[in-house]
């Protein structure tokens, strides 16, 4: 290990080379796939050189670059890393075996990098007209979240805030299913008591899913005020508590089944319902 | 095998306990983790009770039905069995640890049924008015194409038509991720130029979801005539070919990067509207 070490040292760019998984930055950024490392650490890592390079420009913390030898003398992954290195980060060049076994994934992406994790609190948020948040109770599934944390890129929402036990924002999953948003999109996490107290003095009117909602999902006029849509846990839907915490209660019909739309694709359908407004119906010619 | 299989027979109600994974009928059943051995047998599995009572209630061909042993003596159970074993099916109880192998889920249902895939003809779709089908070309993800399966099933679309190579439908992730919805939605598969051949001779509308579309996604009158809502590959959108095929090409409005929407989310935002004049809105007091 030393020996690599004094090596590394020893190169232009001071860009550590590392063969071993025994070398113990190796081991830390192997040990971000379990959740107590990553809360430990407070850091997460996220693959791709265009969502590296995403990051950064967006002014988030990245403490460890880590490229595939095979990208040497790549000018793109080259400029990253001096980037990486000027915000203070390390630059790691390795083996394709060691970020296989840092993904767990048989054909990796050639950049991995490990940033701080950032959860805004939620007294910061303080909510403008025709703003919308979104809150989801209990989600259990990384890919759900992940698709959430995207759309809400995607519609123009301004945030998502995790309630009660959720999965891990920062899981490599989650990451994975944001498709970058998770760098786009800030997440403040409550328990659901601080959660309705939260809404309560923030003045932002509540609307649940509930599939007693006595509101169709299209009823509300959401332009006004500035709004939280919550959503549920996959299984059992929103607690009882929130539930009667909800300012307005709305359902989205099905045809089929009662409970039949995934988490991730119901948020979608209310999100576009309560931004449609924010988008003006292009008139074109319409078949 | 040939003792547990003797033992077996002489129990009462003909169910066959089999113990070991080298057993020839888990072999096959494990086998269809495979898409070639699920091609090769035409099958594919579903876990839990409540989706094989849920199947047979639909008329789906069951060929065997596996219980883990902890079952014996649940009257639902033995009932569904019993189903199975008039409809000409095998019944299997079996240690979990059979079920973990087969399932390769730590804690897996303790009910499986293996049925015979159904595939519907291109030719025998005959769409009348107010119609929606889904056509998604080269689908990758598991998830996707189940998730999209599922809310078809809610929003009352009629099918899903595969173009191209995708995904398998009958793969257990994707059946998972249906939640039940595969055996209520009938799945068709064509190449592109066979299902372009198809739309035309159905007089089918066929509209495309594109990021070039000139007309958004709510500009349509939807409520004429039968429609197809054609979906691209996950990375690449659709193919050239397929999108001249399109009568219209919408747009799903994003604010965020310009690709930003989860394929199986953007399918459930169209077909909701697609759907809108289908579901009558609820006046309730719209806060």
């Amino acid at each position: 290990m030393s020996e690599t070490r004094r090596a590394a040292e020893g190169r232009v760019g001071q860009v550590k080379e590392v063969t071993s998984l025994a070398n113990p930055i190796v081991k830390d950024i192997r040990a971000l796939a379990l959740k107590k490392y990553r809360d430990v650490q407070g850091a997460f890592m996220a693959e791709g050189l265009k969502l590296v390079i995403d990051a950064l420009d967006l002014g988030w913390t990245i403490r460890t670059l880590v490229f595939a030898r095979s990208q040497r003398g790549n000018a793109t992954v080259e400029k990253a890393a001096a980037r990486a290195k000027a915000a203070g980060g390390l630059v790691l060049e390795v083996p394709e075996k060691v970020l296989t076994a840092i993904t767990r994934r048989d054909n990796p992406q050639s950049v991995l990098g490990v940033f701080s994790q950032r959860w805004i609190p939620l007294k910061d948020i303080r909510p403008a007209s025709g703003d919308v948040w979104v809150a989801l109770d209990r989600v259990r599934d990384p890919g759900n979240l992940g698709t959430v944390i995207r759309t809400v890129d995607a519609v123009g929402a301004k945030g998502v805030i995790l309630v009660g036990d959720t999965t891990d924002p920062w899981s490599l999953e989650t990451v994975r299913a944001t498709m970058g948003s998770i760098f786009a999109v800030p997440v403040a996490r409550a328990d659901a008591a601080a959660f309705i107290g939260w809404h309560k003095a923030a003045k932002m009117r509540l609307v649940g899913t509930h599939l007693k909602g006595s509101v169709d999902y299209r009823a509300p006029d959401y332009a006004k005020g500035p709004l939280v849509l919550l959503m549920g846990n996959e299984q059992q839907g929103l607690t009882d508590d929130l539930a009667r915490a909800c300012d307005t209660l709305i359902r989205i019909p099905q045809a089929g089944r009662a409970d039949s739309l995934n988490l991730a694709v119901a948020t979608g359908v209310a999100l576009y319902e309560m931004r449609r407004h924010a988008f003006p119906v292009t008139q074109g010619k319409a078949g």
